[in-house]
């Protein structure tokens, strides 16, 4: 684990490089269509889909058909190997734990999109997606190997290592959010490990394409709500990556709320200092300290707060750091996109990596704005 | 400070009350006026303005010209008391300082909008809202006597004070939520006092009718943001309140942030619990018991969380409580729509109280959905 | 057909009626709870649906839970006969065809919903609403003869008729909002038969709370596109009264859109002027005089256009006219919140009349705002 | 006035064009200063301002402080032309008809956004631009000999003009989006003249980022209304390109709307076929000829109506054409990005085409979605 600058300058891409998407039907996929069909380092070459296979990608998307000329295809090992060199998967949560494997074994790196290859431990994984489930052959080992050798895809925190992958587990949206906000806080030891609180807000694109009642246009417009209060599925990702950071088991308080817009991540991190005396000015200066090597993550001046326009569209990660002297807490602002930095683009932030190309190349930059 | 209900039992009203409205054009003053034109127990006599002094009401707002026939008066203390035995006055602080004694001198009972008369130490309002400001003369003697004689018009912890008052300093939106929310808590001694912090999230409509860059649709669609932290206005508003509560002095952490919708606000309130065998059922049962005479508080079932929406056009507030035993702490969800018990149902509630009648009397209690 | 003020005063009710609502879950149902439960002259007494029977009418919907205490019944025509003298059908097109008889056998007043009681020749019904459908024994017996009887439920043109009905069929939203803007024209004989352009603009509540992809908040926010072009089966109900109005069979121009917003239609109306001297305020006086007598419509002054939300929530139906010289042709803008005059507040109100009650009997007429 | 594809093959830049803007602050200019720092034929060397001169330009907008670091300079005329071989004015109407004639003196090739330099007769943009001024001065002999050179950039249209021109009038966004629908049916002869009929919906942005009561969050979310009827200053920029594609004086009709989103308009246009012989697919094989040269304008399959959403961000232009065999009307529908194709994204195409460089360099084509 390590953020230093040891890593060899990067070199941009000589010959496009092959690459696939399964499940490119999702708001995840078609977020990954958007960004490799313009990216100068490869060429799409295979997308597949269990229910949309056979379709034209423009029958799906019309507003793409005059961009990507590629008919979706059923989800083949083979065939994916045979025409990619690097694979995407970006799927529900359990099916790349079966696909991975055999792709590895045929020579493509794989991106992993989803839960499956994020923990280092599969009984925390475990305990918190497949509750009730009593499968006495899982985790298959293919799966269990698999994910003893992959990597866990937050570049600021994991670049090294993401160089040297052939399988990246991308992190959840809200744990990218998160950790971003707290990882200077860690590694330089100036809170309290217990006083961790992440209260955090999301666009709608995060709950994905699917039919819902619940994400319908009348339900969401004009209302704000919290969910999974104190059991989100992201609360061991980001305690994982937080114990890392801190040499030491770290519990957190997560909280994730719905916000009527599309895109976007706001978390507020609190935490109480140890030391009273350090003041906002002393926070700025260890984060910008911190992400001076990371060009994807902006501290913003002091008392400017993001808002998570500032960052739609484009893979940025945005900070603000706030001390209250009267409380003694330090209050961290961190907005991304989700489906960018949160997603898509992150992937795509760490194939860049996994290439030796820059970190930047291919990925949008400035907002969507207004 | 009670909230028991040893008040005698309410009378439906039986002549119109007159009532004037100071403030009529802003988003405040017009959720009055849709109030009070449907109020049972009243008549309102005269809409005050001093910008639009002069105009029809219904040239204003054409939506409300078939319903509200009246013209837009002066300011002037003489025939708003010589018109109405009730004023509402909804006007930006400060002005309400010098207005409100001399209608309470000509016998008129008055409820204050802004936050003019909401603290019991004036020297609280100086440093937060009068920064910077070194007027000599401030506060008039007239002022200190009338916010000495003040109530604050949170009808769930002062219903009995209210119910005497000729003048009510009615809260801000925000701390009506963080209050509402924390109050059990900390009645009953559940919490560790230096724990508390509320992350409030709020509707646009909360920043008023005032032409701000800020406020333009462009700029606040699709984003979320905090702002104003740890330094709002409304903090010392809330650390009054919970010190009367926990009768010792209290610091908490209040952070704004604003959403993209008009009304509504939602706040996630964390505490930590000084018993950790506490759990969820426990808390819904203090919960209950502490709002089963308050008509306007609902407290939802175990894992049932609050959406602004299911309160919004009504005077409502729901709340959600859970307890995560693997943090210790207690979450606690609250919503109300920022206009109505944020404000102008808040406003009516107390007038209620104050004459006697039904505390529901000419309130929305239905939400306005979809 | 005739809008005439020859009916006998309306009187107050004395006694709750009792009222059943078949379909109560869907955006249709909901709103029909929430006017009746507050509506002065009627006692909700049976809520049935196919799907949801046997659940608490509160489990649905939580925000409505202090104020709804009924279980949701099977669809059990005697049920609802013996609990229910007025029956409220909200339910898919089709059903209240074989519904609405039985029902009116036993004695009750049916208003239905539904497109199947809207249209005095079946044979237009079934080439717009069962293409393709070949059931020889289409329509029964009794279906026919129950629509025989059936009244259009559009209170502005129908009132007498309305007054007498067993059987109301309510119009459609955007019927609703057209024929109001068309109607003075057609009864003056104002414009060239053949020039009719309806633009029509809906928010996204009139698609229903089923779970669609294209209903889903991250395909409709920030989007506006047209639907159904020349294919939208409200087009033959407004043609059907505008020949009525007009004594002669006419063809019409109709183009539904879909807003970005929750509630409320939008009507642009074009018509080229037989009498190119008429000006705007020839046709305003003609508009006024011809909504006189009728409480929910609200003719605008010159030059003030009317918005969706000036509508919103209540049952108002506002007009605006314009004239434009140069093209010869009038302009007429009109609005109505789809959910409330669209459907179920003119439900409300033909209730009202058949009853002889007020027209406005417990209608909001102030607009929800902001 | 052609779309023949006579013109000489594009060719790539060699080196960077030095490009000043003027009025870099307002939505249209941001989107200038977005488009133009990622243009890979560009360098951007002078933004100028009036009211923002002095202040960085990240100050004014925090989420481009990354990426774009220039201060805002006072609107000097030889310091532009000094430092800009291409001058974009971006300003209020008015103001480029005293500012372009100097630029272009000095050698400058300009394009402006505002209206000043669309007309051809500039009694028409007296009559609506500038009623009730009566300066005897006006038009200077500058500003009218610049007129007189000036090009319509409408690329679709006049596209061998722009690529002669020194001075190009930036078409509007409700224009462009009508005109791209009208066109065919113009030049091919096949409505009847009289019967243009455009009902446009614009998203919020077009207002502007200027702080009006009319364009806060809390007015525009939620509602929908026309504005401008038969009045708008777009019509007359509608008709005279509609009578230089017929050859003759046309009047149309021409409504626009307010729609609850930041970007998009779209435009639903009914005209009356001559021959009630055409159908549907007759009509798309016409504009799918006419519009074969143009990268920027997508002629959608039969029975696919576009959404504003599928070209957001983008300088596409996307229509849908029906024929109503009913009422003999053909309807077209026309989406493009306000702020891209409506306005900057079609300055840059229309410099791309000046400088000789591919049509489609620089400008987005990828929607952004959800």
């Amino acid at each position: 684990m390590s953020n230093s600058a040891a890593a060899p300058r990067p070199s941009h891409p000589k010959e496009a490089v092959r690459v696939g998407i399964v499940g490119a039907s999702g708001y995840g996929g078609v977020q990954l269509v958007r960004l490799l069909s313009e990216h100068p380092g490869v060429q799409m070459t295979y997308l597949a889909g269990q229910d949309s296979a056979g379709k034209r990608y423009g029958d799906l998307y019309p507003q793409l058909a005059h961009a990507v000329d590629l008919v979706i295809q059923p989800v083949d090992v083979d065939q994916i190997a045979a025409s990619s060199e690097v694979v995407f998967l970006s799927l529900p949560n359990g099916l790349a734990a079966d696909l991975a494997p055999p792709l590895l074994a045929k020579g493509c790196k794989v991106l992993d999109l989803s839960a499956d290859y994020r923990f280092r431990n599969l009984a925390t994984y475990q305990s918190w997606y497949r509750m009730g489930k009593t499968d006495p052959h899982w985790p298959s080992p293919d799966y269990r190997q698999a994910n003893e050798g992959s990597v866990y895809g937050l570049p600021e925190l994991y670049r090294e290592a993401i160089a040297q992958a052939q399988l990246v587990g991308c992190p959840g949206c809200y744990p990218t959010a998160s950790l971003l906000a707290v990882a200077p806080l860690l590694r330089q030891g100036l809170v309290e490990l217990d006083s961790l609180i992440f209260d955090a807000k999301s666009g709608v694109s995060g709950a994905g394409r699917a039919a819902k009642v619940g994400s319908l246009f009348a339900e969401v417009d004009g209302s704000f709500a919290a969910y999974g209060v104190a059991q989100h599925r992201h609360t061991p990702e980001i305690e994982q990556a937080c114990s890392e950071l801190a040499h030491t088991p770290i519990t957190v308080q997560f909280t994730p709320h719905l916000v009527p817009m599309v895109r976007g991540i706001h978390v507020t991190l609190y935490a109480t200092l140890r030391d009273p005396g350090l003041v906002g000015e002393d926070l700025l200066t260890i984060y910008n300290a911190f992400y001076r090597q990371s060009a994807w993550v902006r501290v913003l001046p002091r008392g400017i707060y993001p808002q998570t326009k500032w960052v739609s569209g484009t893979n940025n990660c945005m900070i603000g750091v706030e001390v209250d002297s009267r409380t003694n807490r330090v209050i961290v602002l961190s907005v991304i996109d989700n489906l960018m930095k949160g997603q898509a683009g992150q992937a795509v932030q760490c194939l860049n990596i996994m290439m030796g190309w820059p970190e930047t190349l291919g990925l949008p930059r400035l907002a969507f704005y207004p």
